[in-house]
C-alpha cells in the first residue's frame, strides 16, 4: 500500500522519541497501521542541538512551509508547545489537509474550541491522547470505551514532577524546597517549575478531560487550584500520622447536576489505589454509571511514554480511526448537554486544618466553637506534647467530618483573627 | 439518520445488562455513536424467567433464525457463552453479513482462529472488549493505544472470583473451603466454581491477550496452570510475615525471544499496584517497551461493567471504528510474526517452598543440601518454634533467590522422598 507520510514539527524530546518510534520500529508500525508510515519531515528552529536520534540529514528542516506547502503530507506532529506559533501552525496545517496530532495540553486546554471548530469544518481531526498523562491511553478510554457510561467522577493525579516531589517530602522527610531542588538536580523537574508545582499543568489537563467526560465549556484558569508549594513538612507528619498521603489531586465530579472542579493538595486514605501512587506516575480514577471504579496508572511524562501515545495517534490517523472517533466525539461543540460548573463554595469534603496556637487553656474551645457555629463537625484533634516549642506555640491539627468548603474558608478566616492563633493556618480537602 | 439495528443472542445477566443500557439510555449512546442505535431483537430459549430490566414483549423470541435471516439487522451481541450452540451461531451470524460483539472468552479461547478467519473472508467485525477483564478497556489498550510498543510483559489478575476468595482467607484468616463457601453465599463464586478456582478461566483470558499482544497461537489448555485450591492458610500466614499477598496471577512475558506464560497463585510484593489489588477486581499490568509500566484496575465481571464493554463494542462497531480494529489487528491471522512458547522448565523465579518436616537436628541441611546441588540458592528461611507440633511435625518455609522451575521441580521431588518430610510440599512463584 501507499505510504502515509508524516511531518514532525517541534524537535525537542519528546519529537526525537517520535522520530526514534517511527525510524527505528518502521516494520512494527506498519504492520500495525496496515501501511508503511513514513516520517518525510521534521521542522524545528534549532537543526543544530544533537538529539538522541540518528536522523537523515534531509529530513531536518527549519522551514515550516515545506510541511504546510507539502500536499503529500497527509499527517502533522506539532510537538512545539505552549500557545503561539503553535495555534497558528495548527490551523495552517488543518487548512492545507492535514490531520493534527499534539500532546500540547496547554494549547488544547486554552484554544480547544477554536482548533476543534476549524477541524471539522474542513474535515480533518485533531488526536490529542498525549496532551494527557502521557501513557496512559486516557483520552481513548473516556472517549472510545467507556462511551456507553455517563461519566460521574474523576480522581486524577496528573503531574508527575509534583508526584516526584511529595513523595520525596514523605519518604525522605524533606521540606518542599529541598525536594524541589533535588527534583531539579534529577530533571524531574524544570529550572522553572511554576507551570508544575502550581497545579496549573494539572489544571490544563483536567480542563481537557471535563471537556471530553462531562462536555464542560471551562478555561483552565477558572479552575480552583492550589499548588504543592502551600505543602509542609509538617503536614506530610501529620497526613502520614492520620493514615494518609498527600496528592496533588484534579477532581471532576458531578454533583446534584453541576460539575465540581478543582486541584489540590489532598490528603488521600493510605492503601487506595490513588494514595499509593508513587514517583513521578500519573493515575486516574474513573466512575462510570455502569463501569463502576476504573483505575489507570503509568508515566505521566518523559520522553517514551510520551511518544507512545503520540505514535498510537498517528497509526490511528492512518488506518481512519481517528477521523471516526473525531466525528463522534464532538468536542468543544455546541451540540452536546452541557453542564454548569458548581459553586466551589458548595463543594463538600472532610478537611485537615493545621493551626499554629498558643499553648494555653482555652484555645482548642476557642476554634471548636468557630468551627461549631459555621456548622463544621470535628472528626479528631491532633495535640502532640512537644519538648521543642518556640516560643509556646504549638501545632492543633484537626480533621472535620464533611463540611461546605465556603462555611469552612469563614471559619479559618474567623480562626485566624484569633489574638492566640499565629499566622500559617492550613487547610487541604481529605479523600478516604 | 438511519438507526443501527442490533440484537441480542443469550438473555442472562449480560444480556439484561446490555439491554438496560441500549433501552434506558438510547439518547447518550445514539448521541455518541452519531446515529439512533435500536434494541431490535432478543433470543433466548426461556422468554419467561424474570430479567431486571423491562423489555417491550415484541423484542423478544426463542427463535434464533429471527436475527439470523432479518438483513436489517447489521451488529448482532453474542451472549450465550460456552462452546457450542455459540460457536455455530456467530459463523452463521457472520455469514449474513452481520457484525458480532462477543463476550465469550471460552469461544475465542477455543475457536478463536476459526471465527476469526470467517469474519475476515467476509469482511465483517468481531469486537470482544468485554471478554477479558469485563469492564477494564484492555483489549483496546493492547489493540489501539499500545500499538506503537512491543510488548514485554503481561503481569494480571484476570479472574475476580479467585481474587475474592484470596483476599477473604488473608483478611480473615479463613480456609479455602470456608471462603469458597462464603463467596458462593454472596454471589461471588458459582455453585460448580470449577472454572474460576482452577485457573481455567484466566487461563482463556490469558490466551486472548497473549494472542493479541505476542501474536501467540496457544490453546489455552496448554497454558501451565495452578488453582487457588491448592493455597492453604498457612502460607496465607506465611505470605504476609514475608511481606507478600498471594494473588492468582496470569503471566505472558517475553523471555530470550520466546514467550512464557502460565497461570498460578503468586506471592505478590506488598504494597506494589497488583499486590494491593482486593476483593472481586481485576488488574493488568503491562510493560511496552516505548511506553513503560501501564496498570488497569476495574471490575472483572457483573452485569454493568461488562455491559459497558459490550455496549463500548457496539458503539464501536455502529461508528465504523470496529471495522478498522479488527482489519488492523489481523488476530489469530498468519501473517504476524511468530512467537514461540517457552519451555516452563526454562521459567526462572524465585520460589516460596514449604514442608512439613520432622522436628529433629539436621532436616535443613538435607534440604538445604538437595536445593543446592540442584543449584537454587536459599535467600530465606522460617522456622518457628511451634507450641502445638502434630507429632513432632513442623513447617519450614524456605524463600530461593531466583531458580529455574525445571531444578526447582527436580528438587522438590528429591526433597519430598526424604523420611523426614511429610507429604503436603508446597511451592509457589514470587514476585517482588
Amino acid at each position: 500500500m501507499t505510504p502515509v507520510k508524516v511531518a514532525i514539527i517541534g524537535f525537542g524530546t519528546i519529537g526525537s522519541g517520535v522520530a526514534k518510534l517511527l525510524l527505528e520500529h518502521g516494520d512494527r508500525i506498519a504492520r500495525r497501521a496496515g501501511r508503511p508510515v513514513e516520517l518525510v519531515r521534521i521542522v524545528d528552529k534549532d537543526l543544530v542541538r544533537p538529539r538522541n536520534v540518528s536522523v537523515p540529514r534531509q529530513l531536518l528542516t527549519d522551514d515550516i512551509d515545506s510541511v504546510i506547502k507539502d500536499p503529500s503530507i497527509s499527517i502533522a506532529v506539532e510537538l512545539i508547545g505552549g500557545l503561539e506559533p503553535a495555534r497558528s501552525i495548527v490551523l495552517s496545517l488543518l487548512e492545507h489537509g492535514k490531520d493534527v496530532v499534539t500532546a500540547n495540553k496547554a494549547l488544547l486546554a486554552e484554544h480547544g474550541p477554536e482548533l476543534f471548530e476549524a477541524a471539522r469544518r474542513l474535515g480533518r481531526s485533531i488526536a490529542f491522547e498525549a496532551s494527557v498523562a502521557g501513557g496512559i491511553p486516557i483520552i481513548a478510554a473516556i472517549g472510545e470505551s467507556l462511551t456507553a457510561n455517563e461519566i460521574l467522577s474523576i480522581h486524577a493525579i496528573l503531574n508527575g514532577t509534583s508526584n516526584y516531589i511529595l513523595t520525596q517530602m514523605e519518604e525522605q522527610g524533606q521540606e518542599y524546597a529541598a525536594a524541589l531542588a533535588e527534583a531539579q538536580r534529577l530533571g524531574y523537574a524544570e529550572a522553572n517549575p511554576a507551570m508544575d508545582v502550581s497545579g496549573a499543568d494539572a489544571a490544563q489537563k483536567l480542563a481537557i478531560l471535563a471537556q471530553l467526560a462531562f462536555g464542560a465549556e471551562v478555561n483552565w484558569k477558572e479552575i480552583p487550584r492550589v499548588g504543592i508549594d502551600t505543602v509542609q513538612a509538617d503536614d506530610m507528619r501529620y497526613a502520614t500520622e492520620l493514615g494518609y498521603h498527600i496528592k496533588l489531586l484534579a477532581v471532576a465530579e458531578r454533583v446534584d447536576g453541576e460539575l465540581e472542579l478543582h486541584v489540590s493538595p489532598t490528603l488521600v486514605k493510605k492503601g487506595t489505589p490513588l494514595g499509593e501512587v508513587r514517583g513521578a506516575y500519573n493515575a486516574i480514577r474513573i466512575v462510570g454509571d455502569a463501569v463502576g471504579r476504573v483505575f489507570f496508572h503509568g508515566l505521566g511524562a518523559g520522553q517514551m511514554p510520551t511518544a507512545s501515545a503520540v505514535v498510537a495517534d498517528v497509526i490511528d490517523t492512518a488506518v481512519g480511526r481517528a477521523a471516526i472517533t473525531f466525528r463522534t466525539l464532538r468536542l468543544w461543540s455546541n451540540d452536546g448537554p452541557k453542564v454548569r460548573l458548581r459553586n466551589p463554595d458548595e463543594s463538600r469534603s472532610r478537611f485537615y486544618l493545621r493551626f499554629n496556637v498558643q499553648d494555653r487553656p482555652g484555645v482548642l474551645a476557642e476554634i471548636a466553637g468557630i468551627l461549631g457555629r459555621n456548622q463544621i463537625s470535628i472528626a479528631s484533634v491532633i495535640q502532640h506534647e512537644t519538648e521543642e516549642e518556640a516560643e509556646g506555640i504549638v501545632p492543633l491539627v484537626i480533621m472535620t467530618h464533611a463540611a461546605a468548603e465556603g462555611p469552612m474558608r469563614r471559619a479559618m478566616e474567623q480562626i485566624d483573627q484569633l489574638p492566640v492563633v499565629r499566622p500559617g493556618s492550613v487547610w487541604m480537602r481529605v479523600r478516604d
